[in-house]
């Protein structure tokens, strides 16, 4: 047999990788838990019916269905032909397939809470950081597997959650060195565009031509605009509106002037509220107020937003976003619980990662890879070797055998290849006099430590400060 | 829509339990890296051709497969006769699926390595900690969807990598307070015992009969292989291995007695290498050496083991093995680079957290909830106690203002359902006077502490001895 492949849009993850991702994963867990958000997983696997519909009809096509057992490659014929006349007969409309694997984090979320309605402490904080599957034509940054991390407090209306959330993306980005601007909008705002256009009919065609207008820019969006049978004066309206500049509270100035209306002014007090807790000359508050960008052209989708709605995107590198999120009204309306209103955040994972490696920002300590290698050099010095080893397994010190006796040369390779820093060698001499041979594989300083003190050598280095 | 419910087999992790087994998990973890495995994760997704052949017909109809695009329900008519039709005709094998879900973390390891032979430096030493998925029947303590958490290291015979994982097996379930016996074996010596019975020809036979020891029991074993050909004489001779007792020194004299050929003996010589660093007087192993069992009887199965076994059970709880793993011969010959060779073990994490669970095992510090809770009792104090909280949150401290002003009965008890064992009270006196009043949940005593001095009292506790 060949060398198999991965399917395509899926990857491999290598020691390295793994350990700069969960560097990411860890940040992100622990300024969650200190806002009081706690963990949830969900299987992989959903009921199709779970899933079904809640996507657009796009999306229902882009959800990986798992095929009922019994209909595999093994039994194919049979099976085919079993399946084949069932739904010619509309017997079965399960035939093929009753599972599918998670589309996103959002539904499964609401589906746990819908179910265990009755036990949970509302407000419900939660956060969630697991894979997703989409079976979208794969590309450069668009996987068909890939993780989303997500954090939602339902059961509350209070805008202070809005605030938190905030806080949290701003703590994570810094914590993380990604200098981020955080865009925010707020879906009355966008419907009060509409209701000065003439109405709330107009709410849906505006927010799918804004939304592109990163994309396509302001001229096609209002060609788009015309198309979809708006007049030349609600147009100019709309072209207006996108050319508010400023700082925030230019902006929020200009605003009241061109839509005086009552949807724009209750957008602009929830916006008005989350913004004052970062410009005043709080102290508590040391991130910079220039983070925090009010931007009206921001539409989010069209998704299930009400209220505030929030983008990330980091400086300096053009990715696209790096988080995103907004408050809704019903989380579990269509699992029928109704009347949970929430607010949740999302960081892109993935893109946070290409980021990072690209603007080198990894610490180097990230990279936890073996910190001594001790040489064989004969059965009798490995199981000298192997109880020194225990001692510095035990003080948490990392550290390997060279698995067989053989050449320096070797044994000097693997620790290179590896990216080990230092070499421990323990021969005949080195029993004797109990005395071991050391080489810094950085410096290529050799050094030699009586055994007992292997332990002090260690623990004075990871006492220096750390990156 | 009524609530909807999880697939079969599969499962939601709440809170709770997500720091419970995190708690095992990153235990696990952090043993491996001191030992110098590195972190490897797969996509859940690997193609069908990857998987299919490697775990026998039954596994094979275990493997839960991915429903090629487009094949769903949505065009199901069209798409089930157009299978149906490709089928009968043989034109193509893949029509209904190409991809499916991992079923363990072997075979994807052995085509990880397969694929970058070229790049890893050999021996290499990988953990893998990620969920499979397996259409099994549910039942209790049997999962659709389970954690695996193997370490394997390649591209090595030398058998101090059977002694450096039986350490790990013995420092993790120590850290992790489970009293383990640890059951090892060798397949040479089930090789010797059929070569005692006539030849290799009876190794699978008299592998699979004893493979079944504890289920079935000595009598029909006996039946068994009597059903599968073996005379009078060799079943006699087998009983008597099977009846083999004592100490490990005792049972290897015993199993000379009995079996004196080559295979058993170059058996024996790897099991006495290992246990000879356990068994010395040496003060750097201070496990006591009762946990590893030589135990004969031993086989796992029908699997591709070689060499050394192991098996590892919890004492006094009776749920089967918690661990196991062998050597192999060649992990990646399937496809296409043979002759890597290697030894791999595995921790059963769900039945781990199973036993954790029934006999209380869970450290208390686990359970990482909100530290303390600040009552809401209006905007004004809620922004003051916004700003302290982003202190104590600097200071690590987990903290969460409840939502809305409320009644104090209703935040008393959100803290009391989420076992929050602190609350902050901070109204307008307090506001005037700068000094906090603190309830502690758990003893009832009411403390005044002064704003800026908040984070000592959190820190003061934090010093406390940990359980």
């Amino acid at each position: 047999m060949s060398k198999p492949g991965l399917p395509q849009g899926t990857r491999d993850f290598g020691p390295q990788t793994v350990y700069k991702r969960n560097f990411i994963f860890q940040t992100i867990r622990s300024v969650f838990e200190l806002y009081g958000y706690e963990p949830l997983e969900t299987p992989a696997m959903e009921n199709l019916d779970t899933l079904l519909g809640k996507y657009g009809e796009e999306g229902d096509k882009l959800i990986f269905k798992i095929l009922n057992n019994g209909l595999d490659h093994e039994s194919k014929k049979d099976s085919a032909r079993a399946a084949f006349e069932n739904i010619l007969a509309g017997k079965n409309d399960k035939v093929i397939t009753e599972r599918a694997l998670r589309y996103d984090l959002t539904i499964p979320f609401a589906r746990y809470v819908a179910t265990h309605f009755h036990e949970l402490s509302f407000p419900f904080r939660r956060y969630q950081l697991q894979p997703v599957w989409r079976a979208d034509r794969p590309q450069k940054g668009r996987y068909r597997e890939f993780y989303q991390c997500d954090a939602d407090v339902v059961g509350s209306k209070s805008t202070m959650n809005e605030v938190e959330l905030t806080q949290i993306y701003l703590t994570v980005f810094e914590k993380l060195g990604i200098d981020v601007e955080l865009r925010i909008n707020h879906r009355k705002i966008l419907e009060g565009l509409a209701v000065s256009c003439g109405g709330t009919e107009y709410t849906v065609p505006i927010t799918m031509a804004i939304d592109k207008l990163d994309k396509i820019g302001t001229e096609k969006v209002k060609l788009e605009l015309q198309e979809k049978g708006l007049d030349e004066k609600q147009v100019k309206l709309i072209e207006k509106y996108l050319l508010i500049h400023g700082s925030n509270a230019e902006k929020i100035q200009q605003l009241t002037d061109i839509l005086p209306n009552a949807a724009v002014q209750s957008g602009l007090q929830d916006l008005r509220y989350v913004l004052s807790f970062f410009e005043n000359d709080n102290s508590n508050i040391n991130h910079h107020p220039g983070n925090i960008v009010l931007d009206f052209s921001l539409a989010r989708g069209l998704n299930y937003y009400t209220g505030i709605i929030f983008e990330v995107r980091a400086k300096g590198i053009s990715i696209g976003s790096i988080g995103g999120g907004g408050r809704y009204d019903d989380l579990t309306g269509l699992f029928g619980v109704p009347g949970i209103p929430g607010v949740g955040i999302s960081f892109g994972v993935d893109r946070i990662y290409d980021v990072m490696d690209e603007l080198n920002l990894f610490p180097p300590t990230v990279q936890k890879s073996t910190q001594v290698l001790f040489f064989n050099l004969g059965e009798e010095a490995a199981i000298r070797c192997f109880d020194l080893m225990q001692e510095l397994r035990r003080a948490e010190i990392r550290c390997e055998l060279y698995h067989e006796h053989a050449r320096f040369d070797k044994q000097f390779k693997y620790a290179e290849k590896k990216n080990i820093p230092r070499v421990i060698i323990i021969g005949d001499d080195e029993l004797r006099s109990g005395i071991a041979k050391i080489k810094d594989l950085r410096s290529g300083v050799h050094t030699e430590v009586p055994f007992g003190d292997l332990i002090r050598l260690f623990n004075a280095e990871s006492l220096k400060p750390k990156a």
